[in-house]
């Protein structure tokens, strides 16, 4: 009975991400959606990535969190259109609460839009918001036996950030294992090793996105 | 209607869960539940408090994963009884999981039992196991800023356990403002500064254990 009704959840968000999807489309919006555990560095992410293409693309953010608005605020500060999504007390963001939140944006200005989701390595990856692409971020304290733990994530990912290189002399992990296990549940995974901490390998991110809307643009 | 399945669902899990508590109170077994993000050193800290404890007290274990068993081999290499609990993609355990887990167990033997959850700071807040006591773990490079933004967690816990000290001078962690805050949700929260690498301040997590673990017997 549980899964059914929770089967049921999820075949209509994947309606209401499609319908989101067209909406997208028609107004040439490239959007991801970013997940990773809580303090794995999707803020900094966002931030540093708003410094560098923001002269280039116009940006916009939907900030999901279960009740506070702190990472908005840090967003705003950057000077881009940012909507605070609380989900009271739940654990990731779904198509709905996006389609919510779009009437705040001129979608016909907007190049990029930035999901950054709940910090959960877990439900969040059920639930399409209408995205062109999943972006998951595992941070090196986390440890390498993260991908074969919460496969689902890595499965459903377009792109893996390692963050938090930087902690690499001081922390157990393994890059290789972790690459290796990644891959071992989606072949297609792209991989960047960086630190927002430091901005070392951000630029291999940076060229990637921006090669991905440019295409997006020219379709 | 979401909102409400959900909340039945939680119901029949309280229900079953006062079943479990009523159960190891009948056989004497004390319980905590362990819970934090992926990778803030859940398992590190089992290992560690059967290395300690393990000769004071019977101890038994319940890993919670969604799909693997890496953490049940670790915890098993130190000769006490394990039970793998696979969620099959489930964020969280429940109560009627540990119940189908009991079985495996001779409950009269044992006086501690934990239950590793899966690592998820926001749904395994929710569903209560039949526990004496629910532990957290945060660990310092996930941020200061977790209790603001994750509150159930620090609300529903006894015992929040700051853990891998040792990279405090390598993160911006702000240890004041981390207890501060946690207090502010939950004043009658029990707080340990800990590094389960370097093994210290791990001592105050022991004596506090040990004693609620002798009181319960004597009650």
């Amino acid at each position: 009975m549980k899964v059914k009704v929770v089967s049921n959840i999820l075949d209509v968000n994947d309606r209401i991400a499609e319908e989101n999807r067209t909406l997208f489309d028609e107004k040439g919006v490239y959007v991801i959606n970013i997940m990773s555990s809580p303090g794995a560095g999707k803020t900094s992410l966002v931030e540093k990535t708003i410094q560098t293409l923001g002269g280039r693309f116009k940006i916009a953010v939907i900030e999901g969190d279960i009740q506070d608005t702190y990472d908005a605020e840090r967003v705003a500060k950057l000077g881009i259109p940012v909507v605070q999504i609380n989900t009271g007390g739940a654990c990731h963001i779904d198509g709905n609460m996006i389609r919510e939140a779009l009437p705040s944006f001129d979608l016909g200005g907007i190049d990029l839009l930035i999901a950054e989701n709940v910090g959960n390595l877990v439900c969040p990856a059920e639930f399409k918001l209408g995205e062109n692409a999943k972006i998951m971020i595992l941070s090196t304290p986390e440890g390498a036996d993260k991908p074969a733990k919460y496969p689902l994530m890595f499965q459903e990912s377009s792109v893996m950030i390692i963050n938090k290189t930087d902690l690499l002399p001081y922390v157990d992990f393994d890059m290789q294992k972790a690459k290796r296990d990644a891959l071992a549940i989606n072949r297609n995974l792209k991989i960047f090793e960086v630190s927002c901490k430091t901005s070392e390998g951000l630029e291999n991110w940076y060229r990637w996105l921006s090669g991905e809307i440019e295409s997006f643009r020219k379709r």
